[in-house]
């Protein structure tokens, strides 16, 4: 059983502010839950139906202390989400951002420059997990991974990726010092079907979803690229799927 | 200038009731705008600020009558947008299902089983227009095409596919009668980066976000594809990335 007070206070989480104030996100649903609970993320809160306790018990047991897991009916889950169709379980984790790009050998890093769109911002964040990319770095102003729309459409891949906030012009600079390619789409770029890679450990930019790669960033690019544009009457590509299509032709030959 | 009683008679298209009833759906945003001017479908009413009329006249008047055109300022958009900021121009069009798939040389049909996300939907669809794909079959509980975001997210790409709403495993069975492939993404199929396509006149099936391609459509795939899951964490790629991915690698080499 839950208190009408706890509810209250945890539906205050519905809204970014408070989320981003106490550091935390929230995670829902039956199989993001899993998710969570087999993470190494630090899960602070549990509202989860008896049938979902029930069947997750002993990873529950193991990840978090009891007074911190409320057993909630459907029209309690309703009173927090912010889900349409809340679905079984309700958690709230510390988040975990890394302030540095982690050494992972033969792997490109993804450099995203000012992604808006959550739904993009998760989709990308899944297709890194489904090419065992672990370093995601970007502008400031790209989309916030805490979001719920952009965990939920992780699908569990917040939890395996390394997201990193800063200034990407100098983290490209980096990259220029260590010697490592630095691949953007831009116009006129070399048809990425002809690209060969022997050592993965590259960075690609994606650029915004409206403006592209902005200025500034591009002359940081050593490598331009583009997909070809078969149809010839479309402009471009959704942002995410033109980062499935990359990342597929570099990673999966 | 536009009366309020034009305005109020207008904004009933927020909801698609109306339009399903009127058979009609609505465009919004500059770019658009220009797309639908220059398409071949039917407008039968333009709303539009005076600099976007003033800048786009000589087409507008070669697409529909002046008494169906109306110039409004950004509150009177705000009453009859479904958008958050509405942007220059509200059309209503007429919608343009085909009945049938029109004849294409050497490029596949896509065939959706149930995709029920608009936004997959549209990107999908504008997936189609980057590759050149004209036909779009797909089961009758498939996102509506019509659909504000459907249509938003499809970049104009709606302006330039043939959307047919039917029975699909009558459609594959068709396929199969005249010897034309069904490629299908299943558990266990060949990984794509080895496919090498002579004639693309080929079916290309994409299942439901969550639950794939159903057991009776499975039934008629005649090559089992799979992209390579790389990471091995990940369980899935969101449908349309997936989409995007297939295309390339059958259609950009």
């Amino acid at each position: 059983m839950i208190s009408k007070n706890k509810l209250k206070e945890l539906s205050k989480y519905k809204t970014g502010k408070f989320c981003d104030q106490d550091d935390v996100f929230v995670v829902e649903g039956s199989k993001m839950g899993v998710e969570a609970l087999m993470s190494d993320f630090e899960i602070t809160t549990i509202c989860a139906t008896e049938d979902w306790y029930i069947n997750n018990r002993t990873l529950i047991r193991k990840k978090i202390s009891p007074e911190n897991t409320y057993e909630v009916n459907d029209s309690d889950l309703e009173r927090i989400t912010a889900l349409k169709t809340p679905n079984k379980v309700w958690m709230l984790l510390k988040r975990q951002l890394s302030p540095a790009v982690e050494t992972q050998k033969n792997q490109p890093t993804l450099v995203l420059d000012k992604i808006q769109d959550p739904g993009n911002m998760g989709t990308i964040i899944r297709i890194c997990d489904w090419f065992g990319i672990r370093n995601i770095v970007c502008t400031p102003d790209t989309a916030n991974c805490y979001n719920p729309k952009v965990v939920q459409a992780s699908m569990g891949g917040i939890f395996r990726t390394n997201i990193i906030y800063t200034n990407i012009e100098n983290y490209l600079d980096q990259c220029h010092n260590n010697n490592i390619p630095i691949y953007g789409a831009v116009l006129g770029g070399e048809n990425i079907c002809n690209i060969k890679l022997n050592d993965k450990n590259i960075a690609i930019v994606i650029g915004n979803e409206s403006k592209g790669i902005s200025p500034n960033v591009q002359q940081k690019i050593t490598h331009k690229i583009m997909i070809p544009n078969i149809g010839g009457t479309c402009e471009s590509l959704n942002a995410s799927v033109a980062t499935g299509i990359i990342c597929h032709e570099f990673l999966s030959k």
